[in-house]
């Protein structure tokens, strides 16, 4: 999986995620066409089609966010379906933002579920079949090696949330920890500086990271489990590329939350790889400034070719620099 | 929805919860009609409907774990809906698990597809409707707040996760970590022991908790806002207990995760209330030990049964030894 969204990264010349968050108040309204669950689902995939239609040539990959589709109930989650499968159809690599995380053989559920194949009677087949899912590292390994199993087994990828972009991600993520002998001196050899032997929680979890990484890289030196890496901490994604140098980092937070390309750069190596930006509001209902609801799509395709042109400026100053 | 829950403890005499987790390989095969998602989703439908009816008069709470139904795409979502449905037409209060988390305008997403109700063009009404919903910590207060703030509009409740009941939860949550000087006078307070100024991260986690509990609390004296406390950790739940005494603990890991009665008593408080147990595989799938395929929903009830007593009788021998 990390070969080929790098593949797809080359292809589109650059690493930019189009979010797919769909919300009821803010699609243009002349796409609703009544109050049931299915008129609102139909809505959805017209505007994600639509949207698809008019970035696929631009971008890599989609990332649709399930939250707003599953809130729709069974319909919602067709129309995400139907989704994954018209951005596959345009050659779009699929990100499903669903941050989940469990145990055993709940874990294991999910991960067949979004990534993997699932059984019926007497057959296995994909469900939701997406390319990559973000997940939540707060239940420990044996939350996460079912998901890691089931993307080497089906080339999928992960995204594991090791630092968020929100403003409250630090009351936990940020705190300072103690770590096990061996962790200090892992850290220590990869030249992160310890506090009286202790880090962060998130570094600890990019170290987890790292180690499952390394157990699946890919021909190009990249690895197929990547971690959720916000955007509005550029000091911080530093140490993290440290940590995790063949991880890709998929980076939120750029335009609605915030993020400013200067300051996501860090998430990157000096390879130019190593992540891909998502934005999803600053796309999808860039009509709101640039034009009138009728034209979302064309407004989304100029915010995405803005996007891209201040990514690439912003990636080319920071290579030439370094 | 705390007076709600201890009222129905109360009616059914027990705080036993009955975890529906259907599985195509452990359902009684007769049930398959086909290899669709279509007959998968009925069949567990029928599995539902039949184990509900066969432990409605006995249980407070049913828990459907919804990794099992996602898992089928949106049929299986449909069969989660009406299993949620069923549950309530036979007076039952229904615990979804699903472990979600997020930030901002995707975590009021959760929040109001699960639990709340969501916007059509012109109406807003409920969709899933679940009464209590397990949700995820690591992404600070900015993931929770509007969790909490739909369980006070819609009077429903939550279970935060604290300490996991499996292997690995301790990897991140039993970290030693570092606390504000407010945190640690408030814990020394509560008459938790500081190790160096410093607490473990589930106990930080739980503070957090306490403090959205008191936000709302209702008539009975416990909150709509609870915790999820492994019943494989006693000595833990000891403590847990302290900071949290008006939360209601969701406990996992009974029976088939290897908890047991008397380990679980100290998630209660005195009162014989504070909170609820779940067991799924031990009881759906009771068949197993005790019948035939065919005979899966008496032996559901057989195990529920004594499940029950396993559990009334510890917390008797609590209540009076204390």
């Amino acid at each position: 999986m990390a070969d080929k969204l790098l593949n797809k990264i080359d292809e589109k010349k650059n690493p930019c995620v189009v979010g797919l968050d769909p919300v009821v108040e803010k699609i243009p309204p002349y796409l609703l066409k009544g109050d049931s669950f299915a008129d609102i689902a139909e809505a959805f995939r017209e505007f994600n089609f639509t949207i698809i239609d008019s970035v696929q040539d631009l971008v890599p990959c989609v990332k649709p966010q399930i939250a707003f589709y599953e809130k729709y109930g069974s319909a919602g989650l067709a129309a995400f379906k139907d989704t994954v499968d018209y951005a596959h159809s345009k050659g779009l690599i699929v990100i499903e933002d669903g941050k989940r995380g469990d145990i055993s053989h709940t874990v294991q559920a999910y991960a067949e579920g979004h990534l993997g194949v699932v059984k019926t009677r007497s057959t296995t087949q994909p469900s939701l079949n997406v390319d990559l899912l973000t997940v939540n590292p707060y239940l420990g390994s044996d939350g996460l090696t079912p998901f890691v199993n089931v993307c080497k087994e089906q080339e999928k990828g992960l995204f594991i949330l090791a630092k968020t972009s929100n403003p409250g991600s630090g009351e936990l993520q940020d705190r300072m920890i103690d770590l096990t002998p061996s962790e200090q001196k892992e850290l220590a050899s990869i030249g992160i500086k310890l506090n009286n032997g202790r880090t962060t929680l998130y570094n600890l979890v990019a170290l987890r990271i790292r180690n499952y990484a390394k157990e699946c890289i890919g021909s190009r030196g990249y690895s197929q489990i990547g971690a959720v890496v916000g955007a509005s901490f550029s000091s911080q994604a530093e140490e993290l590329r440290k940590i995790m140098p063949e991880s890709i980092f998929l980076v939120p937070g750029y335009g609605a939350q915030g993020g400013t390309a200067k300051e996501l750069v860090n998430c990157f190596n000096n390879d130019g790889y190593g992540a891909v930006v998502n934005s999803s509001r600053g796309i999808i209902y860039a009509y709101e400034k640039l034009g009138t609801p009728n034209k979302f799509a064309q407004a989304a395709r100029k915010a995405t070719e803005e996007m891209i042109k201040d990514i690439i400026s912003a990636l080319k100053e920071k290579i030439y620099h370094d």
